[in-house]
This record gives C-alpha cells, sequence and structure tokens, in this order.
C-alpha cells in the first residue's frame, strides 16, 4: 500500500512538472507575442489554454482518487492536499499568460505595449519566463535553494511593477488612456504571475521542511499600499 | 461515525457561512470607504483582512483533520475537497475588499472614484455588497435558485466593467494617468469580486446537483477578449 501510495505521487508529482512546464511554453510566447505583436503567438496561447485547465482538473481528480483509495494521513495527507492547490496556481498562472496574449490580440495591429515602458515590459517579460522555468525545476528537483531563487525573482518583478506606476503618474508621461490602461493591467499581470509561482514554492518548501514562511504575503499588502 | 462525519461537516458549513459574513461587512466597508474617501473605515477593511486570512486557514485545518480522522469517500470526499477551496475564494474575495480599501487609503485625502464614474462605482460596490450577501445565504440555506441570482449580478457587474473602459477609452474622458489607473484597478477588482462568488456558487451547485456548468468560465475570456 505504501509503495502504491508512493508510485501515486510520483504521478501526482510528474503531472505538476508537466502542467509548469506548459505554463513556461504559454507565458514565454505570451510576453513575446506582447513585445513584438505577434497576432499568432497570442493566439496560440489563448488556444493552448484550455489544455493546461483540463490538465489542472485532471491532477485534481487524480489527487482525490489517491484520497479515496489510499486514505493517507498526516504528512502524506498533506502532501496530496498540497497538489490540489498547487494544480490551482498553476491553472492561474495559465489564465494570467492567457491575460497577456489577450492584451496583445485586443491591440493588434497596434502595438499594446505602451511607448516608454518597451524596456521595463521586456524585463517584466524575462523574468516571468525564468519564474516559470524556475518553479518547474523546484517541482522535478525539490531543490529548496530554488525558493530563494525564486522570492529574488518575485522582489525583481514588484520593483519593476512600482516603477511601471512611477512612470505612468509622472509629469512626463504622454501616453493616451489606452496606454495608461494596458500598462496598468499588464503590469498586474506580470507581477501576478509571480506571486503565484512564489505561493507554489512556499508549500513545497513547507512539505519539505514543516516550515510556513508567511513573509511573501506582505508583498502584496506592499503593493496594494501603493495603490497598485 | 456517520453522525460525526455529518456534525463536522455542518462544523464546515457553519465556517464558510461565517467567513462568507465577514467578507460581505468588508465588502460593504470598503465599497462605502472608497465612495466617500472614509480613511477611517478604509483602515478597519484592511486590518480585518488579517482576521478573514485565519478564519480561512482554521477552515483547512478542520477540513484536513476530517479528512485524516474520518476518511471519506465518494460524495463525502467531494465535500470536504470543496470546502478547501470554497475557503481559497472566500479568502481570496477578502483580499479582493482589502484591496478595495486600499486604493481608498493612498488617494486620501482625494477621492478615489475617478470624476465622471461615480455612478458606476456606486452600483458596482452595490451590486457586489449583494454579491456578497447572497453568497452567504446560498452557503447557509443551499437554496440553488440563487445561483442564478448570483449569475446575473455577476453579468450585471461584467457589463459595469465594460462601460468603464468604454467611458476611459472615450474621446471625452478627462481624467489625468491617476484617474485612469485608478478606474483600470477598481473595476478589475470589482469585477474579480464577483467572479469567486460565481465560482463558489458552482461548487455548491455541484455538490448539490452533480454538474459542473463551466458556462461561466467563459466570462473571464469575454472580457479578456476586450482587453480588461
Amino acid at each position: 500500500m505504501r509503495e502504491v501510495f508512493h508510485q501515486s505521487l510520483e504521478d501526482v508529482q510528474a503531472r505538476l512538472v508537466e502542467i509548469s512546464e506548459l505554463v513556461t511554453v504559454a507565458i514565454e510566447k505570451a510576453t513575446r507575442a506582447f513585445g513584438t505583436s505577434d497576432i499568432t503567438l497570442a493566439e496560440e496561447v489563448i488556444d493552448a489554454d484550455a489544455i493546461i485547465d483540463d490538465k489542472a482538473i485532471a491532477i485534481d481528480e487524480l489527487a482525490i482518487e489517491i484520497l479515496a483509495r489510499q486514505q493517507p494521513v498526516a504528512r502524506d495527507l498533506r502532501i496530496v492536499v498540497a497538489a490540489l492547490r498547487m494544480s490551482a496556481s498553476l491553472e492561474r498562472m495559465g489564465d494570467i499568460a492567457e491575460h497577456v496574449a489577450q492584451l496583445t490580440r485586443m491591440r493588434f495591429p497596434e502595438r499594446a505595449i505602451p511607448k516608454g515602458l518597451k524596456n521595463t515590459f521586456t524585463q517584466m517579460g524575462e523574468i516571468d519566463v525564468e519564474v516559470a522555468r524556475t518553479l518547474t525545476e523546484l517541482l522535478r528537483s525539490e531543490d529548496l535553494a530554488l525558493v530563494e531563487t525564486l522570492r529574488n525573482l518575485d522582489d525583481r518583478l514588484d520593483d519593476l511593477h512600482l516603477s511601471v506606476f512611477e512612470k505612468v503618474l509622472s509629469e512626463n508621461w504622454q501616453g493616451e488612456a489606452a496606454a495608461t490602461v494596458d500598462a496598468t493591467l499588464a503590469s498586474r499581470y506580470h507581477e501576478r504571475f509571480a506571486d503565484h509561482a512564489v505561493t507554489v514554492a512556499k508549500r513545497v518548501a513547507y512539505l519539505a521542511t514543516g516550515e510556513w514562511r508567511p513573509d511573501t504575503e506582505t508583498i502584496n499588502v506592499i503593493v496594494g499600499e501603493a495603490g497598485l
């Protein structure tokens, strides 16, 4: 029974890695499409999100089946419950990649990236791709050093997120309302993507160490205090 | 054992109702603070969010304890898993009420509601309060007629959300960049609040009927297509 359980867990883990890989492809394509106004690439991301959603549902079904058949307790039970939550966060990351692609499609053939923010959004995109890759590696290897890597990437995104609002609210900002709306939404999407990754990373760390470091919850509060 | 299980479920249900009541108070105060620039009320919402977070964690712990001790299967198991997800959605609704309060605090002593949108945001606030009250009643009574009520309220919010962007992107819009940012974020918060409520309502309906109507997922896609 114990061996069956461990095989089941390995199956869950492999599926979480798989969905994280799909999310990585989605955010890579979405941010590239956003930067280059590539409508075909944007459509690919939008179409592919249904696959991520289906795979998240499949993980949930598998987790529920494990709970029903193997009735894990203690730490084993917490692992299965954590898997349910991680799949929800990964699914949400896929949604956000789709939102970035939708912004691109809506503005096409115009550029979705507002003037004067190209550099910032290029960096945000690159960091989000790095976030997704690091999360995939963390889920695969359970190398907890990567949790810190993710926190640092998230900090950099938070700084860039704040800088977008500083720029938009500065006297030099020449953008029209559409550019301001796009900058506001795109920046929030990029920042939320990394937040979800950190939430998943914290669950991995919690399962490995039993310690839940709630400090990253404050990020939202800080950003929220700046009204962003 | 069966009776113990049902008592446990009643306990979970009572706690979900309790947290939904706290969310109702939070959104009621947050939208009132947003409309009247009442900083004291905004601070109350921000401070009280930690209570909602704690209560959500307590529900999760109770659900995990039920899984471990009573090892439910089939429909019983699905109810407990659904409770874990409903608590996550309710917690997120509390976060959104807090975000609305933070927007109010950031602009204080100025008004957070952009000029020309007072009427729209007043309506959005009233509908969100109605959403929270209806959700509480649904969780308490399991009266599935209320699921449809929630869908209708959510549709009205989606329409208002679109109208905010039509206004902001129209030639008549005189708002500065700060007003555009505020309108964008506030409108998205109000709309997302109701989305989460509909997600919870769908889980209640699913548990009662076994049918998961995924049609409301399309709302996000539609709004996303408009880039909002």
